[in-house]
């Protein structure tokens, strides 16, 4: 079986990216990080994704961005509650954190290229998302290119590694029906970026929003909700 | 003055670039990593050439890259002693680390976001080397490329981030009258992957032969092996 290395936050997106993966045929080896985020419950859901869904290996990898600051998700600065998401696209929240993808690219760069990993893949969205500027295709094709010239790929004529966002031009509502024909399970999946400590979603952040948008837009129920008895916005 | 953050690992070449971007104008901020090197000494290095600089902030980042393996900087292989400097550029070593520039690059990213900073200094040479893919100048104009549409740079037209490494297209010779002529003091650095507990250089690495190397052609001693009472090779 050919490996990949997936990204997994425990959110939606990063979930049904690992079963697109999977039904792909790849060997996931799903990665994960505990950067100083507020919303660390989401890595009790990517355990519970990993295991519900049987990757070969889950690694979850210490680096604190916090150091640097910079963000509502890892700094003091309080999560935007109730914003408006049909906002101007270069508008970036407060909750962007600096880089971000670019750090976790490069650590599952690292992985893919000591399992000899052909691909990596990203839940990243540019159509039901928050306006970063490292969720864009043009961004995705540009690590990519960097990429194969970072690694022995570039040198020694290896196999080119592929970033796959698999996601990245579709609504949520459709990713919602992919992954429930995949067999997701979203009730194991957290979205939100204010939990409580019980991993309640406040269903207030962007995150939240978007997520609830997205059940709306598909026709069904979040399960994640009624286990929390709470009933559809 | 115009920020900027600087890779500093304690070497010869990232002490040398330090001193260039002082020398152009730039306020440095300084960015180490805690790695899992085994060389873990060069870090008391930075510490000393960060403070005899004057920069101002230093960093230094904790992340465990032996999770991944695969390197004889960060594993269980031995460092190679008294290869062939002169072998095919095609041959990649075991002292390469996976995509380390790349992860130390984004997380310099990050921070250089964060601090509003408009370059980045990388002290990477592609002549006197040891045949890493990441220390090319086609890899890392694809890495600037990327950075600025992984950025808020890419999306709202804020001046773009650039990615500098001054000493890439530098003999080590070169690179040596450059830094003494700037004021850089070698005995405060240390290069050596498989230094003795004292920071005793081992003499026989690639990394210390390319060192001596460059003393030897540059024609003047250097003060690292006269600080341990080592007579010059």
């Amino acid at each position: 079986m050919t490996k990949a290395v997936v990204l997994l936050s425990g959110g939606m997106d990063s979930a049904t990216t690992l079963a697109i993966a999977k039904a792909e045929g790849y060997e996931p080896y799903a990665l994960s990080f505990r950067y100083g985020q507020r919303h660390q419950a989401e890595l009790a859901c990517a355990a519970r994704v990993a295991e519900a869904m049987g990757v070969a290996e889950h690694l979850v990898i210490d680096i604190d961005l916090r150091r640097f600051g910079g963000s509502a998700l890892t700094g003091d600065l309080a999560v935007p509650k109730d914003r408006d998401l049909d906002r101007q696209v270069d508008e970036i929240p407060v909750t962007y954190v600096p880089a971000r993808n670019s750090v976790f690219l490069s650590l599952a760069l690292a992985w893919a290229e000591v399992l000899a990993a052909s691909d990596i893949f990203i839940g990243v969205n540019a159509l039901d998302y928050s306006g970063y500027p490292d969720c864009r295709p043009e961004y995705i094709a540009a690590y990519e290119r960097m990429a194969n010239l970072a690694t022995k790929a570039g040198v020694t004529g290896h196999r080119a590694l592929r970033i796959r966002a698999p996601l990245i031009r579709l609504t949520k509502a459709r990713i919602i029906r992919k992954g429930m024909a995949l067999g997701v399970d979203y009730a194991l999946t957290g979205s939100c970026y204010d939990p409580g400590a019980d991993g309640r979603p406040c269903l207030r952040c962007d995150s939240c929003r978007l997520r609830a948008k997205g059940f709306v837009e598909a026709g069904t129920a979040d399960p994640l909700l009624t286990e929390f008895g709470i009933s559809a916005p």
